[in-house]
């Protein structure tokens, strides 16, 4: 896709249905797109291998996989093996909450589009059909925006702004199947559980496949899911 | 120093003489110190075997060195060698600004705290005698402060708030230094400069080093950097 006009935009791809979506959305608004995965210490590679074929199939100028060890520091489901992914849902924010995690993937896709001198960054959370993450919510969304312009050349030298966008914070999980059918994503290339085996297949049991199987349901489209 | 009371903190330790400095106020403060570098790809590793020596004199309860491959994104002449190291000063934010550093560095000491339970992270920055970086700024650590209560457990909690403590940001370069002194922070053991050898001995010539050497002779106080 090298030598496609339209602006540069980071956009953090984990391999999942939300971020394909995301990447989907990018590239329709037009965006070159720089996509951004981590290997950070969670459960298994499966997501990073979709994560790599949803950025190609999706028409990502570039990949990059950034290895950070997340799991040094444990305290959670996802990067602690010795914590059990809970397979029903929970009041209060879930143990498969990583401490931190979408600040420190921000401030990395942050360090990249200030090198590509990139003004927008796409994340694909979203605050409906979630799971309770505290980095999910618009409030820290825009928290973090206004950092990312105190924090860089931008906000000293008073150049264009950061932009974080989420184009998907208020849909449902449906609406996002729904938006992602519509831009051509194959779902079926993207992995959402949190302990889906070596293969890339699904538990059908996890807070995220149960989130995800709903939304296929309320989509009225079927569930390409490999579940094993 | 395993088993001292005291409330957990996180404190970024790069080698260097402020974040000494940090690390012997945070200890006399009270606190059981968790100490934290990276290995950035920044051009020399004599400044993690600083950290480690820092940390280890000054009581911290443990040290990592966590690994983030700033150097894949580039941009700076700290992690691309192909940029020099500018040896006098130059207008604006110089080329050794390390793009969103900070907010990685934060990001990453924002997590560890968070599994920890910690409730304070300790940082270096001095906006006095500083480089012009924007990251160093009082207005970027407030913004921090404030992402880092939405970010996390505690923002959707409600439970005690998480401090970005920054003791040195109104002090001078001389200020630091007599401050470390007091607290009996060995300065021989720190590397500040941005080219060292291998050996840990410094350029002279880099900002870095001017602001040290500045630093050393309006303290009235012996220098004891090797240079070489």
């Amino acid at each position: 896709m090298a030598g496609v006009a339209g602006p540069a935009a980071v956009v953090l791809v984990s391999g999942g249905l939300d971020s394909a979506t995301c990447l989907a959305i990018a590239r329709a608004g037009g965006f070159r797109c720089f996509a951004l995965s981590f290997a950070y210490g969670q459960r298994h590679e499966a997501e990073l291998r979709a994560a790599e074929r949803v950025a190609r199939s999706l028409g990502a100028e570039q990949h990059r996989v950034m290895s950070i060890d997340l799991a040094a520091f444990g305290g959670s489901a996802l990067t602690d093996r010795t914590i059990a992914v809970p397979e029903s849902a929970t009041p209060g924010i879930p143990v498969t909450y990583v401490p931190a995690r979408n600040t420190v993937f921000l401030s990395l896709a942050l360090a990249w589009a200030e090198v590509l001198q990139a003004r927008d960054i796409f994340i694909g959370v979203n605050a409906v059909d979630y799971s309770g993450y505290p980095d999910c919510r618009p409030e820290f969304i825009a928290a973090f925006e206004r950092l990312a312009n105190l924090a860089t050349r931008a906000g000293v030298e008073g150049s264009e702004q950061i932009r974080i966008r989420t184009p998907l914070i208020d849909l449902s999980k449906a609406d996002i199947i729904r938006r992602g059918l519509a831009l051509g994503v194959d779902f079926a290339a993207t992995v959402s559980c949190y302990q889906a085996d070596d293969d890339g297949r699904a538990c059908g049991r996890c807070d995220s496949c149960r989130l995800r199987r709903e939304g296929f349901v309320a989509a009225k489209t079927p569930d390409p899911t490999r579940y094993r």
